[in-house]
């Protein structure tokens, strides 16, 4: 069976391309609101999680310890678009470990953000690790490791932090293990662009992870802290968490902590929306997260939350955007379709929303 | 009743997105070799066809009135990737019809070619017309209206020749009309990234006009000459129809005339098989084509033609693509299906491919 058409994409008066995939929205007592599309067959949630993935950092102690701020801690859960403001913070958070770019194991790549690498190009300058879209993460990685590793030589220790036997990232995975329910021994695992294991998850448990990421329900009382620091630390510093012009950083800037949300590769998108006690999670089927999944995801917090009319139209833009060529004529758009729209409605209306 | 999968893409053990998708192989006189997925539904073919388009400019008299030679033929098939060497020879095209890129109506964009565009920002400068990705067939259109203006004022006539009813747009549509024998003023319409009308046409009739284009086969004898020498000339220069490290100009740098194939956004792929009288028009469904519609195709080639060893590698790794993460570790693939694997061998076994 194939999964439902979630977003669709129009060129004048036709439907040009479409987009498959599944939704799940759970409360942090594991009670399904939503189960549309294939939910329960398990699926890489890559940068989704990466709040989940931080948790141990600031459980550990390791946040206070070296004195993380809100945006250094929004890095940590970050898909940064290596813009000048992302870097410089990334370095400085190796810095407070001790550290610098050198210990970074998440691999090079040009920034994401297109004005930043033409700048970059402009200064005759190449990438570096701290541009890597993931940098944020892996240094938390590494000033989890200054927590785990003791008195020693932290880099000594914190080498190889990206394989799955080592003590950090074994703490990663225990706490995702614990946020979701779900087995990670007994799952099939693949290697993220960064180079850390990912684990194949049902929407299911993940939309269950982020009920409970933005609640605290069902998670132990140290990491429903940490959980609530980090929702608190990207609400106060949504460019960190992405960066110019990218969905989460636009979510977050205005509906800021009614909103925990996240994207990662190949169509997955996760969120908390903790007033209402729910986690929503996503995947599309061919992998699209710009085009699908984040329309998917606006339309889920444009049902879902009671918004005021301005926030209800910022998202319904979101969920219905304007398609327009090289010379700005409109030639079409994207959209949440009918059949999504249909079976987020109830979840919205028992809410009030 | 959705598309079946013709892509699929794989990290670690399991398959992590997938992409559904239609594909029509005709003969030139209507002969159904295979229609897998949905054949008959009008598409968009959008940049798929532009050898179609520049049909006009050969037949016309203009390209060699002008004295086009194979590169700059090439380039009016073309979506280059605006490197130096496409946006030098574009503006060679302009001069020879006494223009310039300020007749060009397909707006900018930075290069597509990201080496490209950091040596541009590197440089100071800013993207112009010449860099969109269009712009070959743009000067095409314009060479076009030399012909089709008389002696009059060139700019003059050819302002607005991106609109439905000008006298060039007119002379391309019917090209289109006649190539494809499908009803243009009774589809769909919509606007292209560049401004043109695009038509909606079913993959049953675009497999057909590229088995025409192939053989010459149902198409007047000037309009067979023009196919011809354009498939010569990107034979002979397949860097001006696309670019370094691309699809096209891989596989006609390496098959010659024993393909042409060509791209279009949205999932788009259109190709003909000249020795073996055969045309393929591909569809994706989620309109991703350099990542799924180049894949089927790669697969196509690999069925339909009889290949030497080496060439069939060649094919098969384009068919069957590694995945490496950003420090080079093999994180999966991406491939044809069986399904599709399985649906075109009888039609290379037909043919001892």
């Amino acid at each position: 069976m194939a999964n439902p058409v979630l977003v669709e994409a129009l060129r004048g008066p036709a439907v040009e391309s479409l987009h498959r995939g599944s939704i799940a929205v759970l409360d942090a007592d594991a009670g399904v609101l939503l189960a549309l599309g294939e939910t329960q067959r398990p699926v890489y949630p890559r940068s989704a999680v990466k709040a989940l993935q931080a948790l141990p950092l600031v459980e550990s102690g390791a946040a206070d310890r070296l004195g993380l701020d809100d945006a250094e801690l929004a890095l940590a859960c970050a898909s940064h678009r290596g813009e000048p403001r992302h870097t410089q913070a990334v370095a400085g958070v190796l810095a407070k470990a001790g550290l610098d770019a050198d210990a970074l194991e998440c691999g090079i790549h040009w920034p994401y953000d297109e004005a930043a690498a033409r700048a970059l190009a402009a200064q005759g300058r190449q990438p570096s690790a701290l541009h890597n879209n993931c940098s944020g993460k892996h240094a938390g990685f590494l000033c989890l490791a200054c927590a785990l590793g003791g008195d020693g030589d932290v880099r000594a220790f914190a080498r190889g932090y990206v394989e799955r036997e080592h003590p950090v990232m074994r703490a990663v995975t225990a706490a995702l293990q614990a946020t979701t329910g779900w087995d990670l021994a007994a799952t099939p695992q693949g290697i993220d662009g960064c180079s850390i294991p990912t684990y194949a998850i049902p929407l299911h448990h993940l939309a269950l992870a982020f009920g409970r990421l933005g609640t605290g329900q069902g998670l132990a009382p140290g990491q429903a802290r940490a959980a609530q620091r980090l929702r608190k630390a990207v609400a106060h510093e949504p460019f960190f968490v992405a960066g110019t012009d990218r969905f989460d950083t636009h979510v977050m800037e205005r509906l800021g902590e009614r909103v925990f949300c996240k994207g990662g590769a190949e169509g997955m998108y996760c969120a908390a929306l903790p007033e209402r006690g729910l986690g929503v999670a996503i995947k599309m089927d061919d992998g699209n997260t710009a085009r699908a999944a984040e329309v998917v995801m606006a339309a889920a917090v444009e049902a879902l939350l009671p918004l005021g009319d301005e926030d209800r139209a910022f998202m319904h833009g979101l969920a219905d955007v304007t398609l327009r060529n090289w010379k700005g004529i409109e030639v079409g758009a994207v959209r949440a379709t009918d059949a999504l729209r249909r079976a987020l409605a109830p979840i919205g209306a028992a809410a009030g929303a």
